[in-house]
């Protein structure tokens, strides 16, 4: 047997070695595209820095150093070898381990193309809990450290294992200048559509308001992101190899050429040109390169012998030239997004989008120190190469991106490990915060430094320094425009005064702190000896600048600087709270909000708040599918009330002058504050939530769940990484049949910054902002759910189940806001932008003790903008990058269907803008910051419809002198501004 | 913690890089040797070019390739690096692939000391079921590959794995010239009392009869042949990895060095100098050499900053040449062997002495085959390039000799693949057999060739050249003195002349086929059609030589010639059969052997023999072990017999002047044929077993029981590999205080080639030689039993059950022999050796139809040697290795305390020996024929007693021009003799 097949191989050898005298490239043989990769997770069940060394094996056996050891040893062995590397945290920490010798070769490997980097973020990113602020700095920083080491940038996305796909991301590879996008996880009956109508590549056009510059070819993969059936060459896999000695006894070569070549040409049935790309490898693989390598090398030479097709090593970008060099085919298109991901009929991927809510939390949290921090850096033009730096805090968020992450899917200790980066980093930054703020306050050189803190516990009411004596505050204000807004600062007892900068007393509520949030200190921080907070307002606080207020406590009675709130508990009867915008009424049997008016557009609605949870399933005759970190998936569609009948919320009334708050306490593990701030035109509801009791062995996913008269029509609107919104229709997907299959499940959302509804009859809009992503849906006409808090009792294999205990182990509780807008749908256009953009660049308050402290040798202002930006101009970033550069990237917060006054395309004239340093040059760069937007030329396709895409990216040049920079909607632009220091 | 961790070691670094000036190599400082290895199973779960593949790596992940391919290339990367390799039958395989770019690199490493082979042979082989000619021929395959490529040659055997281990492999070791020997599996209460006795180390003192040549340094293991707990580094490992880089979170250096030194000083408490070894490998470890390497590389970094101890990469010769540095230390010595080996209190590892009898026949009989074949080849002075040789037999012969080989511990697929080997291998060697022969018999070129066939179903009386029609027959005679025996040729009718060479008529005895016999031969070929044996005796074949026997079946009748047998079916009565050395008495109730007198002798004794089964325990209350293809262990030690009474054996008489036969079938799975031949000093037990039932859920092990009324003090003797033969006693240990956990299985000891009882008052002795390797005990005094076939049905988690389900699928059915002899201890000691060399070295039987062939053209017998050898000479080798060289190895087959007229020491002339080729030139070979030995200088270790050894190996010269060679008892010289064809 062996021998007679050895005999045939060596016919068919002959034959066809005459037909082809080299590798064939194009005409009608299918090219195979071989994409040799590893898919390294930036931490999952494993904290990146184990999957870095291979620690911790027995949980998953994935060592990301060998894998870069051995590709590169294998690469270096054979010149037609090719492999993809993605992540650019694991290659960071290896490449600083690495030889000169070693970094030479690297250096080789990726000029000759073997060695390409793909998508070249620190991760490769969730989509569904990111914020677009970090999506572009994971990505950039990632792409700048390979264009700065290696002089190159990748072209491809490579999204192949996140649980749905944002149309932001699209928008985001086009502006990076990728020329294609892939990814594997797309809803199954999606998937079956484009098998079956050829159609797992198309033209996505992912932003209305950017329109075909944000067009970007997009490929489904064929399999997942694995290798064929049986062709798995990975140490931890079983497939059988090439054996091709036929002096051994299990000589396979025809068989397994034939099963090869079987594979492709069914595979290249569905594709529409001749060429085909199958993926090479899976999870950590290529541990050991040398097994893939020996048999793909094998495998290519055998199966091009036979002549049907043309095997190659490839790269997803050669891949995707080959597949665009075909002129004669056009694509398709699609403008909605791939939300919500479901994988079988009772398996959506919409758990996620809450789970971990603390590390979501936490994770946006951070990335408003990261944008602060780096804007004090670069103000001050660095501070040197021993001072701190936010390099630390950036990596740490640009790990947090990744969609094993801040999706919350991760094991424990690995979320654990996440926190705690985060939080190294944040104390770097911190540092460097106190430092810049030091040296732009004091007046001169001997001036003491302000000994700096930051009181993380504020939302718990725990500050040491403003419990401890009289203080200063610091309120650094990273937005491009002036802020205003309130601050809660805990105090020992009922009397404080506070002065703003100009030494002028400002008005003070103080309110005494609830027992909800006392025994949360006590169990976080073991203290909880404040009584009251000072509630007031800091008002236009210089953009990105400061303000210092300063607090007296002591050696005196401030009482009458102080109002006191007045307090009225266990409240029975109807009770409205109200600001001069909002009108806010509590009904007393329930204590749940019953109507809100807004009394500036007179627009009013009966409001119905209330938290729910379902049931989670564990698994049903119909499917074993249950409900786990990923999958949501409720064990009925019963909602099932924290409070209800004779248990209902009860409820205290807060009132004064600035703040005047209901606190609702549905049941002993969730209560929530509603509020309104004198000046402040959105409804605050801050609640909190845990620890979610599983005694009855049941998961739970607690919801806040909103009812309003408002008529919807199946329809509401989520945002795209808090940036484009999207619409969304109840049971209905845009471009396929929808089978309801999980009614509750199958209509959640993303929910990163907002949700809304509109009463399009009424024109009116009921919008929630929230201080972190979540899931959320309307299931009912006129309603909104989030989910907050999700707690389960089993789980997936993997990860395990979702059981958070927190630090008392009975469960992690948490705190968390909303905003409510009940307005017109024009002015809720600006109020949800402007409230979202102050959720999101939420002020930087540090304090120090005034003893030995002299405020005036002090500034206690500054502001870092010579003019504010205009509302619709967000401050995207400002980076030190060295002496001479920074990196400024704009972008217009508005659509293109907002009212007009704000979706207009507005100039910003950048020459004056900075305090800090003077212009002398500005570079337009791709978004990542990588590249000179002029250096990019893309691939062009051409759509059904006729179009040629994407449209050229030629916005006005920004030259000198005024260096003015044009935004439309929707808009980002990323510069190298070549500066120099004022001297001060 | 991570930070002050770092701040330590860098304190410990400063201090202690002072005193370290260069690697410390002596004084009181531990030296740690870690010995990288990895140990390569040739076959177990996975066949040999499985493991070498990687092929069907859900049963086992390993792949000998990469193994060697990541070591070559990690050696390469740091000269200090080393690594040891044991298999060459996995190393030639690998060798044959590669570049001569990497042999070059291989053979720097191997220069330069980095790798080393260690063992060498072609396998690790096993010791309890190998014949000493197998181990021989395994080791000189795998050692002169080695020389012959690489010039160098191991010095340390290195037995880690193997289940036991046998005075004569440490024999060989030594013959070999190693100046040492590893394992790791000895007894466990051995063990403990060598732990606590700082006795791991000893002189075994392996073979009375040769003296102190024979002596070895033995080491066992610290534990097992891993590394220490939690230092594995390996793919397959999850110990934490040495992780040194403080900018990441898990900086372990500190903690990992401590754990290890730890380690290495409780380690170094055990051993008696100031070296301790550690293998840093297991099974099939190293397939990604890198990891294991680059933590190496780390631990003997960190470590030795500490200063407390000295580690370094070492190898096993290495190791051993700093401990034999230490000349204060003198050692213990031992002279028992190491069998059985339990791993625990109810794990005797002694059911593998016969798991897997088929196979264990098979290998047996391929032995014989090799030899013939060899020898021929030699007398041919080969047959070039382009002809058959016994390469593929030798090799296959190597793998077979593995210690899951033979052992009979392998997974049933893969004992499939040793068998098919060794099929391939002796078709081969048949056609080897037959060139050569023909050539000798040829008198003309153009006599056509003889159509040798052999009929390898002779054994179930089945041979299509016999029973079709007139033939003749060639026997050829590997033996170095005349072979008589009985040859029994299966034929269609009862009429049959036979002439031998000189064309005389030989007496023919005709024997009816029995019903046995018939369906076996149904089941295994499928054709049952022959009714007859013919007996005969070929007489005085000459040595290293054939004669030609004609046999006329067709166009004649016969019958004068034949005697037909006298057939009593059914006996009732006692009966008897004899010849002229015994009287055999068979009990008419019960069929059984009843007594056996030496008519020579004038010896008698009541000899009953009967089968009985042992139940397989699947683990009790007392301990889980079960019976497995490992560990034989009785549910109880009551034995059940396969006949009693109403129900004893059905007996048949079959008598005749060549051959007297009682055939006794004691159920539908036993039988047994008792034979007496006319001329042969034995009683012949042909038994067929099989298939073993086990309907009833039970594994059964079934014995062949002899009881005699021999007083023999608790005492009985088994051969040693066939060679020396072991004193063993019931219920004892020589160097320990035996605990009788296991009475039946902890007294069974491995029957390579015979074991007797003796009553030493009465001088009588009952010895029974078998065909193969068994397990053998006993039990009570005056008995002996022989383990001839097992079939479980539980097993261990690896290899599963051993349940040999034969080609019929109900279970295997094996036919072996056993000879019995009664005599006095002088006459014994010669029949034994001689019975038993006949045994192994079986001659060669071939058949070719009569049609067309003139006798008159072919010599029809043929001597290899001038004269035959004296009965105490074995010729043990005699193999071609190129047109002017072969390989000679000759052998005493008696031991000192034989009667003097065997046990003198004899001369051997070579000078005009052999008739096919002249003795030009002698040079003295180690017994692995790789090494000339005069080059060897062995390391001497001094004893407990005062002596140095080993003693020198300084044997007479063998000069020109008589070249003779002096052979003391047990000796085995092996030459490399410098020949010159003689012209026909």
């Amino acid at each position: 047997m062996c021998y007679e097949a050895m005999m045939l191989l060596l016919c068919s050898l002959l034959i066809f070695f005459g037909s082809l005298s080299g590798v064939l490239v194009t005409g009608d043989v299918v090219n195979v595209h071989l994409v040799p990769h590893t898919h390294d997770d930036v931490g999952w069940l494993k904290t990146v820095d184990e999957y870095y060394y291979g620690a911790n094996n027995s949980i998953q056996h994935a060592a990301v150093r060998y894998i870069l050891d051995s590709v590169v040893d294998e690469l270096s062995k054979n010149k037609d070898r090719t492999f993809i590397y993605v992540e650019i945290a694991f290659f960071v920490r290896w490449w600083s381990e690495q030889t000169d010798d070693t970094k030479q070769k690297v250096h080789e490997l990726v000029s000759n193309g073997q060695l390409e980097f793909i998508n070249g973020g620190w991760c490769m990113n969730d989509e569904a809990s990111t914020h677009y602020n970090g999506i572009i700095d994971q990505m950039s920083i990632g792409l700048r450290f390979i264009s700065n080491t290696f002089g190159v940038r990748p072209l491809v996305g490579w999204q192949i294992d996140p649980f749905g796909h944002s149309s932001f991301q699209a928008t985001a590879f086009s502006l990076l200048g990728f020329d294609s996008m892939m990814f594997a996880r797309i809803d199954y009956d999606d998937k079956a559509k484009r098998l079956s109508s050829n159609n797992l590549q198309t033209i996505w056009k992912s932003s209305p308001s950017l329109g075909s510059i944000a067009d970007i070819f997009t490929e489904e993969l064929y399999q997942h992101y694995s290798p064929p059936h049986d062709f798995c060459f990975d140490i931890k896999c079983s497939d059988p190899p090439i054996m091709d000695d036929d002096s051994l006894y299990d000589y396979n070569v025809k068989q397994r050429v034939t099963e090869f070549i079987g594979y492709a040409l069914d595979q290249a049935k569905i594709y529409k040109t001749n060429n085909i790309m199958m993926t090479m490898g899976d999870d950590f693989q290529y541990e050991n390169a040398r097994e893939w390598f020996e048999n793909l090398d094998k495998l290519i030479k055998y199966a091009n012998m036979n002549g049907s097709i043309n095997v190659m090593y490839s790269t997803p970008s050669k891949y995707v030239k080959y597949v665009n060099s075909n002129k004669d085919v056009t694509w398709s298109t699609k403008s909605d997004d791939f939300f919500p991901y479901a994988s079988a009929p009772h398996s959506f991927w919409t758990g996620y989008f809450t789970s971990r809510p603390a590390l979501k939390g936490y994770e946006r949290l951070c990335n408003a120190h990261l944008q602060a921090c780096k804007q004090l850096e670069a103000i001050h033009n660095g501070l040197g190469d021993q001072g701190p730096s936010s390099i630390e805090l950036q990596r740490a968020m640009g790990v947090a991106q990744h969609h094993d992450a801040v999706s919350g899917t991760e094991k424990q200790h690995v979320a654990d490990d996440y926190a705690k980066r985060l939080h190294v980093g944040e104390v770097e930054c911190r540092s460097v915060i106190a430092t810049v703020l030091n040296d732009l306050a004091a007046k001169g050189s001997n001036v003491p430094k302000m000994d700096l803190s930051f009181c993380e516990y504020l939302n718990i009411s725990v500050c040491p320094v403003t419990e401890g004596g009289d203080f200063s505050m610091v309120v650094y204000n990273s937005l491009g425009r002036p802020y205003t807004g309130m601050v809660h600062i805990p105090i020992m007892k009922e009397s404080i005064l506070v002065t703003d900068p100009d030494d002028i007393a400002v008005p003070v509520q103080v309110v005494p702190i609830s027992n909800v949030t006392k025994s949360m200190s006590l169990v976080v921080t073991g203290n909880a000896s404040a009584e009251y907070v000072a509630v007031f307002e800091v008002t236009d606080v210089p953009p990105l600048g400061y303000a210092i207020y300063t607090g007296k406590t002591s050696n005196g009675d401030y009482l009458e600087y102080t109002q006191q709130s007045s307090v009225i508990n266990n409240v029975k009867e109807d009770v409205t709270i109200s600001n001069k915008y909002y009108e806010v009424e509590f009904d007393g049997e329930s204590g749940h909000i019953k109507s809100i008016t807004n009394t500036v557009s007179g627009i009013s609605s009966s409001v119905s708040q209330q938290f729910f949870w379902y049931n989670a399933s564990t698994g049903n005759n119909i499917d074993t599918q249950n409900s786990n970190a990923y999958v949501f998936r409720p064990n009925s569609s019963t909602t099932f009330p924290v409070d209800s009948g004779d248990n209902y919320a009860e409820i205290t009334s807060v009132t004064g002058e600035l703040l005047s708050e209901v606190r609702q306490v549905f049941s002993p593990w969730v209560s929530q504050v509603v509020r309104l701030y004198k000046n402040i035109p959105a409804i605050e509801l801050e609640y909190t939530v845990g620890p979610i009791p599983i005694n009855d062995g049941l998961g739970k996913e607690i919801i806040s769940h909103f009812t309003t008269d408002l008529k919807t029509d199946s329809t509401f609107y989520t945002d795209s990484n808090g940036r484009d919104m999207q619409k969304r229709v109840r049971n209905y997907r845009p471009t396929w049949t929808y089978n309801n299959t999980e009614p509750i499940a199958g209509n959640y959302y993303p929910v990163n910054s907002r949700i809304f509804i509109r009463d399009e009859e009424k024109n009116v809009q009921f919008t929630i902002l929230n201080d972190r992503s979540q899931g959320g849906a309307s299931i009912t006409d006129g309603s909104i759910e989030l989910m907050v808090h999700r707690r389960l009792v089993v789980g997936d294999g993997a990860v395990g189940a979702l059981n958070e205990t927190g630090m008392s182990g009975d469960g992690l509780i948490i705190r968390g806001k909303h905003l409510l807008l009940l307005d017109n749908v024009d002015n809720s256009a600006h109020t949800q932008r402007m409230m979202a953009e102050e959720l999101l660049m939420i002020p930087e308050l540090s304090f120090t003790f005034n003893d030995g402290i002299k405020l005036e040798d002090y500034n206690l202002k500054y502001s870092g903008l010579s003019a504010p930006l205009p509302d619709n101009v967000h401050l995207l970033t400002l980076e030190y990058l060295d002496q001479s550069t920074i990196l400024l990237r704009l972008d217009h917060q508005f659509e293109s269907n907002d009212p007009g006054k704000w979706s207009t395309t507005i100039d910003v004239k950048l020459r004056d803008l900075f305090v800090a340093f003077t212009i002398k040059d500005v570079t337009e760069l791709a978004l990542g910051g990588n590249v000179a937007l002029s250096d990019i030329k893309k691939l062009q396709w051409q759509t059904s419809t006729d179009e040629t895409v994407p449209g050229p990216f030629n916005p006005p040049p920004v030259a000198g002198p005024d260096f003015i920079v044009s935004l439309s909607p929707m808009m980002i632009r990323t510069f190298n501004i070549t500066v120099e220091p004022k001297i001060n």
